[in-house]
This record gives C-alpha cells, sequence and structure tokens, in this order.
C-alpha cells in the first residue's frame, strides 16, 4: 500500500455445502499487535463514517458482509508517505484484512444494497482519549 | 446457563444513522482467555454443523447477522451437569456473547433465511489436534 504502515494481508473464504468459514486474524499474524476489543460496525449504502484518527490504537479490519470502501490519510509528520490519501475497497470479491497502524485518518464508505459489516480486531479497548474526530470535510472525499 | 461453565453475556447494540456499532469482546470481559484466532462461520437455515469437541481451546461466540440455535452436550466425567443437552439461539434480537469452555460438545444450526454468521474469537489458533468432531447421530437433537 501506498501509506507506510497500512498492509493488507489477503485471507481464506473456504466454502462448504452448510455454510462457509472464513478467516479473520491469527495471534500470530503479520499486523497483529494484541489483543483489546472486537466490535462490529456497520454503515449503509452512500453513506461514511469518518474521519477518526487513533493515537495509539493498531486496526485490523475485515468486512465479512456487504462491501465497504475505506479512506486512508496519512498527515504523520516526518512520514514518508506524509500528505498521501489511498483507497481501499473489501469486500467477500476482496477477502482482506486491512491494518491500520496508528496516527492514520480514515474513513470508510458503505458501497453495496443492505448489510456492510466491518469488523474490527484492536490491540486496545475503546478509550475516547485516544481517539480524535473530524468531520468528513476536513479532507476531501472525491 | 444449566451446563458449567457455559455463559451468557449481554452485547450493546449502539444504533446511529449512518450504521450500528455492535459490541463483540473485550479483554476485559468475563469469559476472556486469551487471544488465539477469530474466525467467522455461516450456516444456512435448516442446516446443522456438529457436533464438535475441543479439548483447550475456549470459544466466544456472536452472531451479528441472522439467526444461529447453537446444542450444548456436557459428558464430562465428573462435571456436576454431566449429561446435560443445552439450547440457546443468538441473533440481534439476542444480541450476546456465548463463552464454551473446553471439553463441551456443540452444534450449531442456521434458524434464518438468507445468512446466519457467526464470529468465534477462540483463545487459541486452529489445531486439527485439539478439536474432536463426531457425527449429528451422536447426541440426537430434538
Amino acid at each position: 500500500m501506498k501509506i507506510n504502515g497500512c498492509n493488507l494481508h489477503p485471507l481464506r473464504i473456504i466454502p462448504g455445502e452448510k455454510g462457509n468459514v472464513m478467516h479473520a486474524l491469527r495471534s500470530t499474524d503479520e499486523g497483529f499487535v494484541a489483543f483489546g476489543e472486537a466490535y462490529f460496525s456497520s454503515v449503509k449504502k452512500g453513506e461514511t463514517k469518518g474521519w477518526k484518527r487513533h493515537h495509539r490504537m493498531t486496526l485490523n479490519l475485515v468486512v465479512p458482509v456487504g462491501g465497504i470502501r475505506f479512506y486512508l490519510h496519512d498527515d504523520r509528520p516526518g512520514s514518508i508517505s506524509f500528505g498521501r490519501m489511498e483507497m481501499v475497497e473489501l469486500s467477500n470479491e476482496n477477502y482482506q484484512r486491512l491494518t491500520v497502524p496508528p496516527g492514520i485518518w480514515f474513513a470508510f464508505q458503505g458501497i453495496k444494497p443492505g448489510l456492510n459489516l466491518l469488523l474490527n480486531m484492536a490491540d486496545l479497548e475503546h478509550d475516547p482519549a485516544e481517539v480524535e474526530t473530524a468531520d468528513l470535510s476536513k479532507f476531501p472525499i472525491s
């Protein structure tokens, strides 16, 4: 990926007659830091949640249902990818885990009708003191 | 619950205009042991996956989409709930986390049309040596 520290890891979907198994995260995977909290967030088609920036939390994001477009923006002083904006779409058709380190602004948008669901497996429990939010207009999304 | 060591923990669904946030697991929650692996499993309506028994793994199960009926059977020698069978249905309408300790036989059945999805947050990575499977007829499901 173009933003330093952000990574995509392909994940397996194992089909079965009764239903599928979909990998998400293992403690020995690249990008795993620690386990603090797992939670789901859904986003309706055309809606965008964000911007948010975590100061200490690393995110590990998977999209088991629907499709979600993630926007990432790097304004970390001194970063080799300073000023870059990146976009990635995750879904069953592009089933990967997105790792987002602390300090990256991110937003996400629902792109399919019906449920668009993400699971974030974070290394910290939710703590309002380590997260910053900004209006969507802060970094315009094309 | 009627089987010793199995527990249900109510979880919050926080509604939002753009989409919901649904809690799953925190490292300080009762029932959390360690983080080994998180994976999804889907099961079609009327289909039942199981039986399975883990020898070392503790499961933490949530159902973010659809509805799933879990069957639990205790044949641990010396258990105070030896011989008991228990059934619990999880869905958005009964959004709870089910903790299943090692040694319990379990099976699960899809109960809604469309996607029935569970997330298992386990304390170990998948290891075929610590899981035992049995035909569904081993403990008949009424």
